[in-house]
């Protein structure tokens, strides 16, 4: 069985660098099976990236080996670690804050620091700028083809040592939920926060119901209403807000077929606050 | 041989959600061969989808398994369904129009309605709003892998209940003909008629000579000249207007090497017609 | 071991144009491995396409085959070829000057021009504006399939007639280097040239030194200082320009985490001058 490796970047799809990285990935091994996660996020928003990869994941084959190449520092002394996760993935990336979201929800068995003298595509040695090619898909496509073992890969690093940005989970207190916006889900405008589906309970919530939201940018107050609790955006009508439970398994806020991000120009991370009471 | 799966909808690829859709279907059986058609459909037009499936499917192997998640009523009671063409193509979709383009013009030879208690998959039933991933990526990932057959989809139902969009078929009446525009070739702006090569040749049209274009849309009068007829862009200066046979055998529009949909603001479906002279 | 087929094209993906060609493929090839170099070349852009193959090919498995479709002149009298180059690989254009950086760069030892009798995909005949489809998809699909060989494709042309786009090489004089914009990093903004790391190294450039940097776009100056020479953007401060050396062994000019190219202006070609003092 052909091994599988799935890419993610910043560098989008409009010029030839993942092309390269597909290129280096099949020179090392032509029955590879190679996906895309996405190329499409933020320039050097790490944050996106580490969010990312726990969105897709748990959906994919045990031993599937991701790269993931966000990387502001590259050409600075940043490491770069591959990592095996509780479920049995691996990822290959900058230590950069990249592994945070997979590090707090899924859990992180074992990291090791890619040794860059036997881990890299050869003749590459003069470039110091496309390690996404050179050290990254050539590393990531050696483990999924079992070229070389995740011990290959170079010395053991504590888990703990692995770069964390900085993240507050959601808590309940007084039949209050405060948590903070994820991320956005962009091409609908969707708001996505940190709120889960079993912390949501506490409030007992009904189908059909209507519960109090207030969503704080910092201290100023950028929305405030009820919204109705549905099961998806077709129980609000077109135009309406709702507020649902979404692909992942958290409280969403969506206006049917608009978008709320646009019409209330929100923004994501911990200083995005949304408040629920019922 | 590992079947096909082909993949359409309008999330995009800047999130992980077409990401997951592969994901589970790997997981389903790691030997499909996975593609495809297009994630960029505008969030939800089920016309372009529904056209986008006529416009490729004839030219992928038979068998070929294809989903298509254009889904603004996911969480209301549209069925969900899988068809097989008399092309020998199956189709797992939305039952919401998606099949219309299909329907009218390549034939369904058999209808069943997907039994979301033996075909979602395991683990997803309290998501309410990702489909895509968990029914239809599952449902044709299983189908496509050979582990259920087209029976065990879910019970059949009448080809006629499937859901169509209105659509008009273009005529030629007193050597005038009337056609509407179907879609436009978004990138190049070009203008894509219902109108077929065989109708247009009631005309007894020749290259290099020139016929009487009207564009309406309603009763009001957008564009009106005459366009020379050519074998394509190239027979035109840089910067006219062309009248030509596109590649699926329709009466297209367009200005040689620049956008004729930008430059008259023109839009699609039955309510913009075309009509010719010669 | 199965063929690999690499497809690029001006046509985006967001209508079915890249499917279609997917579809052609498998059905001449179900087993074929299909990849994408990039879909997002400008409409139009001859020059871009033809360095993006130089940029990527050299990281493929030898015998890959390349399809690359910007064609303007699809309908025209332009001629059809498939060449093979000096690393064996193949490409299947247009012979509209896509060649041209692989010529110079990599070499041509054979060149072949399609006879479109045999190398047509069936009863495709009438359309004469998806030559993609038609017969650059199917004919590269016939190839890396080992279904026709190269001999087979059509009869053999110089390789000197094939259709070269004006470039001009960098030099140096009196320890002053002049070069030329080859093209833009779009998503981040960096300015790549024609100027090798050899040609750079006669000004003996040391990392952490600066040098004089000028921009001219023909006779006018668009950008005049000292820059300072890094390995890596993450050498500058956020903020701060940078000459580099990138990921093809050019000297480049970013801003770190900023666009150089949008801020001021710059172009691409011949015309557009970069000129460096130590």
């Amino acid at each position: 069985m052909s091994g599988i490796l799935v890419l993610q970047s910043d560098f989008g799809l409009s010029d030839g660098a993942v092309s390269a990285m597909y290129g280096v990935a099949l020179a090392v091994d032509r029955s590879l099976s190679l996906f895309d996660l996405t190329h499409d996020i933020p320039p050097f928003q790490i944050w996106d990236a580490s969010y990312r990869l726990l969105q897709t994941m748990p959906y994919w084959p045990e031993e599937t080996v991701f790269v993931s190449v966000v990387d502001p520092g590259v050409g600075s002394d940043r490491k770069s670690v591959v990592v095996k996760t509780s479920t049995n993935h691996y990822v290959v990336t900058p230590d950069n804050g990249t592994l945070t979201h997979l590090y707090q929800h899924i859990g992180i068995v074992e990291a090791r620091i890619i040794d860059e003298e036997k881990n890299r595509l050869p003749h590459s040695g003069a470039s110091h700028t496309f390690h996404g090619r050179d050290i990254y898909a050539y590393t990531g496509a050696r483990l999924a083809s079992g070229i070389i073992t995740f011990y290959e890969v170079g010395p053991i690093t504590p888990i703990e040592a692995i770069i964390q940005l900085p993240m507050k989970d959601a808590y309940c207190e007084e039949k209050i939920i405060t948590g903070f916006i994820d991320i956005l889900d962009v091409r609908y405008g969707n708001i996505w926060t940190n709120i889960s589906r079993d912390l949501f309970q506490k409030l007992l919530p009904e189908y059909g119901g209507s519960l109090e939201i207030t969503i704080l940018n910092g201290a100023e107050e950028i929305y405030h209403s009820t919204i109705l609790f549905g099961r998806s955006f077709a129980d609000a009508p077109i135009g309406s807000p709702i507020l649902y439970v979404n692909s992942i398994d958290h409280l969403a806020i969506a206006i049917n077929q608009d978008s709320f991000a646009k019409q209330y120009e929100i923004g994501t991370g911990a200083n995005w606050k949304v408040i629920i009471k019922k």
